[in-house]
Formats: structure tokens, sequence, C-alpha cells
């Protein structure tokens, strides 16, 4: 155990090592001296030590030569071992915190960088968790990581979810498989005082989005009496607690007939009162309330990320200005806009400057943002691991001219 | 009504008009086209038509022809007559957003350029206002917008409280004055379930924050069993109802005498436990209690504003720094700390990194952020009205070696 040697060693080139010194948990492949450890000889998804250019021992990360982010650092002790322990009290220490900050087992138990485990995303269904892995060396290590929630939270089943941009950089498949025990067709979820059913296999993701559970509630103090709109409506996660908390009526968009499916389901689940569903494209949908001259007192406005990657900026930072000068024109005065964008690429400052474009034409204010929740930790040193912003956008009243 | 003729008129520059189109409410000495309209002809303080380089009139602008931004955009309609009706339409939009958003009438009532109206703050305490012109026009009208709150109102009092860096740049002294009514010495606030009294006269600002509500509110949920500690407590803002929400003992560090002496005074009134004050420097206590090795589960670090300037920036910024260095380590494992900065100039990548810079040492993962609250709106186009950040950090808790 006191050997730094059990695992390969890649040096870093001189002066590399200040980032991860400085806390940050990526290492890139241009930083590794591959004259002296030649990255290719690495066996793809395996542990390695990391030197620095004077050959000190400084952590230990998960490598995958062929990417360019081809480190993710695991543990500042070289002289760890990563195994089931290893990740038992990564684990337990994600469980502990999210067991001080939430009352109910339906939150998000491991969310990469923040919870020190690079590359993994767990969320908890009650007594069934999914798992995401997003690198090869968590795609690796799912073994150990399954025999060590099975250890600390004794599943009914651990349900292996994995899809997406970041794991085709990875060379990754898609896969969907049961790890262990048993994972039914339908999953509850119980948050903000209602009951949902998701879809774990066919749905979204892991199948429900955690992160904007504190928006949600925080729009609910504001729903009494209210005309809502919710532009992307999935399962219902904003649609169902508004209605529950005296929206005065719903309209729910979404382009997946089963996600709608879902979403009445679950109205009629919580006993709130029927929600207009739309199924189509949001953009279109949105014209054609426009068109029509609807307004809506309450909108939420939460696309999926519409920047998957740098190339796709410029595009997908025009369909978000479209979408918010859209949804700013079916605000109705005294309304609030509830605007998101979970895309990495586009920064908070862009998605403002998108809303001063819409603002051009009239009064409207930001009275609050609002991030992801808080089983969404931030590693303070990976500003990356940040990456929901949201803004309030409230349009003035007009006051007739005899009353000021 | 249909000239525009009756003020006297500033003309841009070419394309100097680009910002002010696209939203913004500032103009600055250097887009003025002085040779052919001198600022000097202007009477310090009063409203100007603000016409582009090809002479059409876009907008109405208090000028004050001494300082860099010489120009605050009242109305882009540059027919509009600023008299009393007009203050009287732009407070009533900024009541009804107060009443929509608030249960009780204690809050911002007008945030500057976030409600149309920049250079000033009104803060409402019930049946009182608390009035702090920050421009030189604003200040010249304060007769037309006393008026105008009273038709609205009715309060009972109407106080002047003005002061600070920016009045100073505008060449203005600092003045308190009961403009209208009765103010006594003594204000009440309702708070998050829990009643205080501040000073009006001799407290800081209009004697209250409210910017935090939001923010108290959130950290009491997880403030059963903590110990609290209270960096700049103030008034008590944030120890009482961290108090009143079960708190298991509360430390509170100012450098005011009379601060604690009514934070001491507001924790009897709301019959929680003794607080345990502290009367110094916070930046000494701190030091101190870590010297003795003290730790503690829920910590608030709220400075005053550290850096009022640019020239500030360095030495405000390091500050910063030590104050978050010092806190994180204060902080037991599985506690959090609430850390904010209402610095403009200290932007919240900059807070960011100093958490990270604190948190080389640790396991701290920031589980949310907490900015103004809906009192306090932010103009879209003028980033600059968004002026507070803050962060939750959590510390992981440390696993003996048998439990992982």
């Amino acid at each position: 155990m006191s050997s730094s040697t059990i695992y390969p060693t890649l040096r870093l080139r001189p002066k590399e090592d200040r980032r991860l010194r400085a806390g940050h948990l990526w290492i890139y492949s241009n930083e590794i001296d591959v004259a002296k450890t030649p990255l290719q000889d690495v066996a793809p998804g395996s542990v390695c030590t990391i030197e620095d250019a004077q050959g000190k021992a400084i952590c230990l990360a998960h490598i995958n030569p062929h990417t360019l982010l081809c480190g993710r650092l695991l543990s500042r002790n070289p002289h760890q071992i990563i195994d089931q322990h290893f990740y038992q009290e990564r684990l337990l220490q994600a469980l502990r915190m999210r067991e001080r900050l939430f009352s109910a087992p339906f939150y998000r138990l491991v969310h990469g960088e923040g919870d020190g485990l690079p590359g993994l995303i767990i969320d908890r269904y009650e007594d069934t968790l999914i798992l995401q892995p997003g690198s090869l060396g968590m795609e690796q290590d799912i073994g150990l990581i399954t025999a060590a929630l099975q250890a600390l939270l004794r599943p009914s089943g651990i349900l292996l979810k994995a899809g997406g941009a970041a794991r085709r950089l990875e060379g990754l498949k898609e896969r969907v498989e049961v790890l262990t025990g048993q994972v039914p067709e339908r999953l509850s979820v119980w948050e903000n005082d209602c009951l949902f059913e998701m879809d774990p296999y066919g749905g979204q993701k892991t199948g429900w989005f955690y992160d904007h559970r504190a928006n949600r509630r925080r729009l609910m103090a504001h729903a009494a009496g209210r005309r809502v709109l919710d532009c992307f409506a999935y399962l219902g996660a904003f649609s169902i607690p508004l209605a529950k908390a005296g929206a005065q009526e719903v309209t729910a968009i979404d382009s997946s007939a089963p996600a709608l499916k879902l979403l009445e389901e679950n109205a009629q689940r919580n006993a709130v009162a029927p929600i207009r569903v739309i199924h189509d494209d949001a953009m279109d949908s949105l014209a054609r309330l426009r068109d029509r001259g609807e307004q809506f007192d309450l909108i939420v406005l939460d696309p999926p990320a519409l920047i998957k990657s740098k190339k796709d900026f410029k595009e997908g930072s025009i369909a978000y200005r479209r979408f918010n000068d859209l949804a700013m024109r079916l605000l109705a005065p005294g309304g609030i806009l509830f605007t998101a964008s979970c895309s990495h690429h586009l920064s908070r400052e862009t998605l403002l400057n998108h809303i001063a474009f819409g603002a051009q034409r009239g009064d409207y204010a930001i009275i609050a943002e609002g991030t992801q929740d808080m089983d969404h930790p931030i590693h303070p040193a990976v500003p990356e691991s940040s990456y929901l912003k949201g803004f309030y956008v409230h349009r003035r009243e007009m006051i007739p001219e005899e009353s000021a």
C-alpha cells in the first residue's frame, strides 16, 4: 500500500501540474510528456499515477488515451487504491450530503466532478439507482461501483442508462442494461408534494430532471390564478405542481407523444384540473400562439441543450434568442417568464443578452436567478460543473392614464 | 405636448446611440457631440432631450455635465414630460410588482435602473419610505418624487437618507432629512417571520438590507441543531431567523456596538435563545476563532462592499480571499458556508475563484447560488444592476475507515 507503482505512470510536461494543483480535475493529452511516457502504452480506461515534470507523484486519474480530455482526477493521494472501498467512501460522502439536504430519497446521488467522481452520474429514485457513466474509466469500473452501491444502499435494482454526446467523444456506445436486481417499466418520483411516474428505459437521460426542483418550487408561490404555459413540458414536472398551486389553466407543449401521455396520467394522479396539451414542435407552437394573440401570466421556457458542442454555438444561440423573444411576446403584463438554459456553452451573460434583446420592445425586469439544485454540486475549481442558468423575467404592468 | 423642444437638446456622436437603442440607460460624456451641443451649457441635474447624430430625438435623460457617466435615460418617448405624473406612473408599476411578489409592505420599492428610475433607491418600511437619490437629477426631482409618493401611498413619513460613493462622484453631499410627515427614531421590519427594529437615522444605508431576504429564508431550512456563525451580523437579519429555526447556538460578530445592542434587543423581541455577540473586527475575530480550533456548521459571510471602486479592486479582492479562506477553515465537515459579495466590481467568477483557493485544502462543493431578492430587479440591458452574488459551500463529511 505504500508504493505508488501499482498503476502505470504518466508524466506531465513542465508547469502542466499547475491547474491540477489549483484544484481542477481534468488533464488534456497535450499536457502529457509523451516522449517520456507515451499515452498509447496506457490501456484505455485504466487508472494511472500522474507525476509532475520532476517525477513527483501528485494524483491518480482515469485515462483515455484517445480523447483530448484524456485524464480525470480520482484522488490526490497517489497511494490510494481505486477499489470498491474507494468508491464506497466517495458514495457515502455523496449520500450523507443528500440525506442532510433532502427529506425524501429522490435526488441526484452523484454529480460527477462536484462529488469527486468525474465522469459518473447516478440518480436515485427511492430504491432504484440509475447510472450514467460518461467516461471510459467509469464505464470500466461499473463492477466496483455497483458492488459499492449494493453494500451502501441495497437497492432493489440498478440500471445502466448511458448515452449522449460526452460518451460518443469517449468512443462509448449507447447502453441500457439492468446491472442488478429488477427495474420496473415505470418508476415513481416524489417532488414538490406531487407524485409522478416516469419511464426509466425510454425517457430522456435517467428519466427525470431533478436539477430544476427548487425553481419549480419557487414558481409555485406565483401560480395562483395565473394562466401558465410550459414550453418543453416533458412529464409535467413544472406543469403539475403549478396546477396544484392554483393556476387558473395550464398549457403544456411537447414534441413527444409518449411524454405527453405520461404527463396526462401524472395530472390525473395528482388530481389537478386537466392540462391542455399541445403535441408539436415548441418553436412552431409558440409562433402560432403569438399569431393568435394568446397571453400567459407564467411561462416556463426550459429547452433541452440546444448547444451540445462549441461548433453548434451560433445556431443554438440563435435558437435561444428566438425562443426567448417569442416567450417574452406571449407574456402578459404583470407576468413572469422563467427562462433557462442547460447548455454549458451558453454563458449566463449570453442568455442575459438574449433577454435584453427581447426586452427592447417592452418593459421587462429580471427579478431572480435560478441555478441547478443542491444535489447537483459545483466543484469550485471546475467551472464546467456549473451548467444550469435561469432567469425570472417580470413584465411590468401597463398603467392606464387615469390611475397614475 | 407634441413638441420635444421643451428640454434642452444634447446630440450624440455618430453610432453612440447604439448602446441606448440596445436597451442600456447610461450615457457617457465622451459620447456627446460637444462641438454641436456643449455639455457645459446644460444646467446640472436637468432633463435633456437626447438625439442621435442625425438629429432624431431618441429619449430623455437626466444630465450631470460634470461626471463621466453624464446621462441616465428616463424615457424612450421624447415627448414625455418629466413631471409628478411621470414619476407616479413608474412608482405605481414598481408598487404593483412588489404587491404581487410580497405579502407584507417591507421591501425595496424602487431599485434604480431595474425599475426604470436610474439613480433612485426607495426602501419601504410599512408606512415609512426612505429615499436614496444617487444622481444629481434625482436629487433635484425630490419634490416631484415626494409628491408622487404621497399621492400613491400616503406614507406617515418620508426620510431622505443620502450618502455613499456614488453621490460623491456626482458632487452630492451626505444628507439626512425628513421630507414629509414624521419618521420615528426606530422603525420595525417584518421579515422571515421575525420582527426587527432598526435605526433609520444612524443605521447603514436606509437602515436595513432587504436584498438577502430569500437567502436568509433558504438557510433557515438547514439551521436545526447547527452551530451558527454570522460574521457581519449587523442587526441580526441572518442570526435571529436561524436561531428561531432551531440553531443549537448562534455567534454574531460585528464591529459596531450600536448594531450589536439592537441585535440583542431583536433577539429578545423574537424570544430566541441569547446570541453570543463578539464586538470586534471580523477578520481578527475569525483568525482568533480559528486559532482556538472552533468549528461551526453554518457560517454566514456577508461583508459590506470591500471594493467600492475599480482602484480598490486588488486590495478588496485580497480581503475577500482571506475572509473566505478563514471561513472555510472554520466550517465543520457536513456544514454549509453562505458566502456573498455585494461589490459590483467583484465578479461571480472571481468570488468562485477565491472559494476554489480555499477549497484546495479540503473537500468542498458549491451546492447553490443566491442573488439579490425579487425587490431588487435587474435591468436586462444593464448588467451593472446585478450586484449581489452568493454561494452556498458545503464541506463534505469525513468518513471514518470502518464506515466505508
